[in-house]
């Protein structure tokens, strides 16, 4: 009997021993560069959280209804999706994109994806957030070009589905189909477009995820300066930096245009040439580059950026690292939205 | 007669070519720093126009007397000058200033010397421009705490030499004495705080404005990135950036609170910790440093500044010709203003 209890007591001890070896083996050990860029670029949420519009599923059906409706323009030709398809990673791949007339406008598109977590909309950042930027392509004539905010909630007034939809998504109003509340369901929709990658995995601390050149590629652009713009969970989207630090812009993207960003807005000298800097998730994808769209390759992109904005000039093999390491912010959208 | 005429033909053309020669040696030659800089920098104007505030002599006048009222405090006890004191390069060299009341704000400062050039105003840029700056400390509880904007109108308004002041600044209103007046001169004398240095001389085109070791650090200054930051003609004071990029700055700092910048705003997650960067004019006179004042060394900011911002260890020479640099940023104000 002793000698029984000994053999249970010493085998227990035995497992417990290897279940918190096993344990420990299986916990992450962070890397020095997996510590730096985690601390850098912080966690990507599952969706992008708002306290003015909370993401209830009855929005977010009505929003993604809404996102694909060509309804919303004038002649029902154009939906949100046509120039920022969600097949494409939220984008159509042009240099900037026809409208529903035709005219072309002057800003290339951006990516929808992953928007939400910016600090503010637009290539020069007027709207503040997801809802308050979907109100304007609605209306804006080389877009969607519908009349007024009235027609667009009289088009959808006359629709049952909607009727239905919007009493759903804003339970507790009179009037639920308004111009605002069709904002606030597209917004709700786009702040699920979240796409993790494996750069992602990286952060949470598996170290296999991303190889030995993507991680020489994150060194360089945490070495480089890349980070000192393109920061936070979605590497960009929440800083503005003047396009052409060190020359100007259109010298090197063969700009056909010389757009002035923020200060077409303000009207101040400080804002000349200032951007936005947008976010680098999915950035494989949504060529072509730059508010204009002007370049179409990455790789010329990134050496371009390096020169004007940091004044380097990066080797190929510098080039290549970093453009492997951008691949690997390629993500997914989560299913079933 | 035709001797004496070729001798005066011969004599001017001499003096022609001597003329030439001469412009020749005085007109600039960039080096290539020089160029650089220049295109980088750009040119410092003689007072900072603006669309909607004219800059007058009568609205300056009246913008002088403000500024340096204490009338426009509570207990008559703070004028705008008392913690943007012009004779200590518009600050008062204290971490964070006391009120009316006694009560220290919250954050540094800064100094309002070129501050008319900046993007925006306040550390976290809550406001446009110099007009709309000058109407927030007159009403803050812990600054000069007055009750209402009709009590500052209500006390300016018994005054005789204002009612002739106010007249002659806005000669086409029938009440001139408001509160957006008063906004609009003391902005209109802000915007003629520009403080011209040997910096401006050197990009101008002469070179030997700055030594060789202020050279050094110029040449420092835009190779290790600072300029992504501080950029224009102020050397900042245009973007937005998260102090800590690299490390959480209160670490090196050691301050007692841990500020989270412009999120105490706007509540975006994004605009954790986001200060507007400062212009670095006049910075060897405006110390404490950052938006606590929590520094006192020049040499100290700089070395945080690269390792938290840029993730570099400056070395003790670097730093001595950046800080040498950044002194030939100290200015004069314009006499009779």
């Amino acid at each position: 009997m002793k000698k029984t209890l000994f053999i249970l007591v010493a085998v227990s001890v035995l497992i417990s021993c290897n279940t918190s070896e096993k344990k420990k083996e299986v916990a992450p050990e962070y890397t020095e560069l997996q510590k730096k860029a985690s601390a850098m670029f912080g966690k990507l949420p599952v969706q992008a959280e708002c306290e003015t519009n909370s993401i209830t599923t009855e929005k977010v059906a009505l929003g993604k209804k809404l996102y694909f409706d060509n309804k919303l323009s004038k002649d029902n030709t154009q939906s949100c999706n046509t120039c920022h398809n969600l097949e494409t990673y939220g984008v159509d791949n042009l240099p900037t994109s026809p409208g529903n007339d035709g005219g072309f406008g002057s800003r290339n598109s951006p990516t929808v994806l992953n928007a939400a977590l910016h600090g503010s909309q637009f290539w020069d950042g007027r709207e503040p957030d997801v809802e308050a930027q979907a109100g304007g392509p609605i209306l804006n004539p080389v877009e969607m070009a519908m009349p007024s905010e009235a027609v667009v909630v009289e088009r959808l007034s006359k629709i049952e589905d909607y009727k239905r939809l919007f009493a759903e998504a804003f339970p507790n109003e009179k009037q639920p189909i308004n111009y605002n509340n069709i904002k606030k369901a597209i917004g709700a929709f786009e702040r699920k477009l979240i796409t993790p990658s494996k750069f992602d995995d990286y952060l949470a601390g598996n170290n296999e995820a991303l190889s030995a050149i993507e991680q020489e590629g994150l060194q360089l652009f945490m070495d480089k300066g890349c980070v000192a713009c393109h920061s936070g969970n979605a590497l960009g989207g929440n800083l503005f930096q003047k396009f052409g630090l060190f020359d100007d812009y259109w010298k090197h993207t063969k700009s056909k245009k010389i757009d002035e960003g923020k200060f077409e807005v303000t009207k101040k000298e400080s804002d000349k040439y200032v951007f936005k800097s947008p976010s680098l998730r999915n950035i494989e994808k949504t060529y072509p580059y730059f508010h204009d769209g002007s370049v179409k390759d990455l790789k010329e992109a990134v050496s371009i950026m390096a020169k004007v904005q940091l004044n380097k000039d990066l080797t190929a093999a510098e080039i290549d690292a970093m453009v492997a390491f951008l691949n690997s912010l390629t993500g997914e959208l989560p299913k079933n939205i």
